[in-house]
């Protein structure tokens, strides 16, 4: 890492960047199982070494920037107080990640195609999915841990908060990349939020037991009668 | 599968059955990594060729149900009505997969065991949650086809139900499998369809607009809150 901020100090486009475009051109050229890693570096002009030190395997290439997100959604997390809501603040840390990919939609839409098509790449994706996933619900984890069920409550908003950003991100993908990608996944999550974000944080001191009426039509829908009472109880 | 059924019916332990007791006898003697697919088949006393009969892979004899079950749970998806409540028959369709743990504990808890150790298969149950994670995902897609949004709801409950089922699964496996894996996942599976239980499915004729009043304390926890709207609007 230290000698990617030296070179890219420099001016230079960092060789980690050239590594990545190499790849993906002959990637798109003749196809992700035909390409070696010896072809990478011969476009890139770098030894094969330069290539290990960036990335342990052909794989990693595909997906370059997911280690940095996952970092910067840990210490994201980290970086909360208290006083943050916590099924916000998770929604909050999967924007990171749709970010990344909104960042340069050419090579993400590149890159989903090339995914769909190879097997081993699914399983590659698959595998990060799970890490974004574990670092959420460890998140939520402590948050709950003084709840009933505190686990089980983090294991099950972290997999929802994952497909409904998902959802939105693979929406977009689809579509080439078209259109905002940012409002289809606040749409997703928000929806995540309706049927999670009243999960009571256990609170610092006694509530009043005092008693709540709501009024509702009842044809409305449940995710409205729920936002009403969460408004109500001061919890959304 | 018609040469299993057949030695099934002489009354003779399935050469399936065998393969993967010779394999897991293996694995635990002297590690999963060390084991070939020649050194099992000759502690089973048959050939190369049976065992790559029944799996494609060295991997595939640690997951020897996992293609029955998902068949299972599609015919389970499919033989519904439009009548069954859709969170409902998902959660049902989940606890065919527990029931195959539960079926058999010691190889259940010794299965856990060796995927927590070894990388690959780790990689490799991921793809089979995410198998039936999509085939939830389906069927909800199917149900919630003519939803706003429906998609989005589809997938982000089968990831929850899948979440639910796999924390408590994961709670039991870790207890050796004491205890009754199925009230921890009635459990789990509850508080998801406490959450989602009552995602409208487009009724058949116009409800009427009537009005319902909830009254609830300040300090109950949202679930309760909605499992008691639920109750009132009947969608419980």
């Amino acid at each position: 890492m230290s000698s990617e901020k030296a070179e890219a100090g420099t001016g230079k486009p960092p060789m980690r960047d050239a590594l990545v475009a190499a790849a993906f051109q002959l990637f798109l050229e003749r196809g992700y199982e035909q390409t070696t890693v010896d072809d990478i570096v011969a476009l890139a002009g770098v030894g094969r070494r330069s290539f290990f030190r960036y990335f342990p395997s052909k794989e990693d290439v595909v997906f370059p920037d997911h280690e940095r997100c996952l970092a910067d959604m840990t210490d994201f997390l980290a970086d909360g107080s208290d006083d943050d809501e916590p099924v916000g603040r998770v929604c909050d840390a999967a924007r990171l990640v749709l970010r990344m990919y909104a960042e340069n939609p050419t090579f993400s839409v590149q890159r989903y195609r090339l995914t769909q098509q190879v097997p081993g790449l699914r399983a590659y994706e698959l595998s990060v999915v799970w890490r974004y996933e574990r670092a959420l619900a460890a998140y939520l984890r402590r948050r709950f841990a003084a709840c009933r069920d505190g686990t089980l409550r983090a294991d099950v908003i972290a997999a929802a908060v994952v497909a409904a950003h998902n959802n939105a991100l693979r929406s977009w993908l689809r579509s080439d990349g078209q259109g905002e990608a940012s409002a289809a996944v606040d749409r997703a999550l928000a929806y995540v939020q309706s049927a999670f974000g009243g999960v009571p944080v256990p609170p610092a001191m006694e509530q009043p037991e005092d008693v709540v009426v709501v009024v509702s039509r009842r044809g409305a829908p449940l995710w409205r009668v729920v936002q009403e009472i969460e408004t109500t109880l001061g919890r959304g």
